[in-house]
């Protein structure tokens, strides 16, 4: 069997059904216990993947990842690291998803924060059949309880129009670069709930960058941090070891009531403690302008 | 009508109740809207209170915090403030609970670490009818997975057997005041995923002293922090400026796989600046000894 990766092209999966007698739905299932290989829980040693469909036909790998060292709200699960992994593909929905174990309250709470979110269909793999996510969190709350119904909601397109404050002069030509990714990332968060986006990207010892945009929940607790979204991007891109994260840029808005610095630089310090840090400041410009 | 309390007594519940010709179990809606005034969201202005009846027949009152310029992880939702306050009073069991909105998935999977979870009965106040827990979180993910039966759930009694590192010779006497407090604290900290239990205890102004037990979710991400267990304690004893809190000490094991320290100083130094505080390491010493 081929080693686990974590975006299935269209063709490949159904290549793999057709050959497995399968529909590439039926497929997930089969996909999860190899996948567990890529998951890195330190912490609970309790491995956990998810496997899901996209409309494009494409199938996206998610594992969950655990931080030593720090309080567990770092912690990304399976399903969290699927959505950030749909969206870094620009894939706009989740149709249907395999899971190794019951998705927890925290994940179904998560996934609210997609559009149509009752309608995905989720297997556990202990499980014979396919449930719909309003299965699993009957009488939500969600989106809807917050926000107006045509405001986008996660993985959907967002501007947040957020430019840095000060000029940049005197930052190195690296730095310049993290800069402007992560104000991009920032301007795609999804932050409805606070106003206050955020975005980070970090550099590997390779030259290459990796962002993550904040995402926010809308029962608070369960949204996901700005290096969290990063990481995952750096653990689906194959990266094998933290500590080569060389520096680190967070974008977040001066007057934010959500600050991210703090916890951002803990986190990316216990992981890569040579990694340099910096937090840029923006502010978001009307819309006029 | 009374200005709202954290806890109403047995025979003041029965007395409330019988004079609207409610059961106490009815009276638990009427009392959720009163309560409201009691939550302290700065960010989301989404007051949400829970009211909640023991066993011994007194009522327990449960509101969210939040905490600007934090991630929003930092939260607490009226239905774990309401979990605290049961623990807080010594009642170890939650038979049901009123709450104003439905409870987010985050609560639903905390609510897991109790025993018999699934038999709570919720109301939603916008409803009619009373649900058991597991309607609202069917296929749950809990400490089941990965627990033996026997293990202390939480509000069941823990013995961490904690002791401190070092003799404690310099410390001025409210320090060591506190230090005995956090480690009380840290010694009924339900931990068992991380092994990692940890304490808090906040001295205000008037000389009080509140403590506050780290509390672990089978799910991570939902678990209660040691400062946000012991800020319950501080608002619930109706306490109303956190910048009246002078001191804190956290107890957290040296070689713990999970670490409070920094987010816990982080917390408190937000919402009180001028707060001293101060970790102390222990470690567990074995049962014989
Ligand atoms: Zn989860
Ligand atoms: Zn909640």
């Amino acid at each position: 069997m081929d080693p686990p990766k974590f975006v299935i092209e269209a063709s490949e999966a159904k290549r793999l059904a057709e050959s497995a007698g399968l529909s590439v739905q039926e497929l997930l299932a089969r996909l999860v216990p190899g996948a567990q290989a890529l998951a890195r829980p330190p912490i609970s040693k309790f491995s956990v993947a998810a496997a899901g469909l996209g409309p494009s036909g494409r199938i996206f790998i998610g594992v969950n990842l655990e931080f030593p060292g720090l309080p567990l709200h770092h912690s990304v699960h399976a399903e969290q690291f699927l959505v950030t992994n749909l969206s870094l593909n620009g894939e706009a929905e989740l149709v249907s998803m395999a899971v190794t174990s019951a998705p927890c309250g925290h994940c179904r709470q998560f996934l609210q924060e997609l559009r149509s979110a009752g309608d995905i269909k989720i297997l556990v793999t202990s499980d014979k059949q396919f449930r719909r996510l309003s299965d699993f969190l009957p009488q939500r709350f969600g989106p809807h309880e917050l926000l107006p119904l045509e405001a986008p909601l996660h993985l959907e397109a967002h501007h947040n129009a957020l430019s840095l404050l000060g000029d940049g002069d005197g930052d190195d030509a690296a730095i310049q670069k993290l800069k402007i990714a992560a104000l991009e990332a920032a301007n795609k968060s999804h932050a409805p709930y606070s106003g206050s986006p955020s975005g980070v990207a970090l550099l590997d010892s390779h030259g290459n960058i990796f962002r993550g945009s904040y995402v926010e929940s809308a029962a608070f607790n369960p949204s996901l941090g700005p290096v969290q979204a990063a990481l995952i991007a750096f653990v689906a891109a194959g990266s094998p070891h933290y500590h080569n994260i060389l520096a680190a840029v967070l974008v977040e808005k001066a007057d934010a009531l959500v600050k991210q610095d703090h916890t951002a630089n803990l986190l990316l310090h216990s992981i890569s403690p040579n990694c340099h840090f910096h937090t840029f400041l923006s502010h978001s410009h009307p819309p006029s302008s």
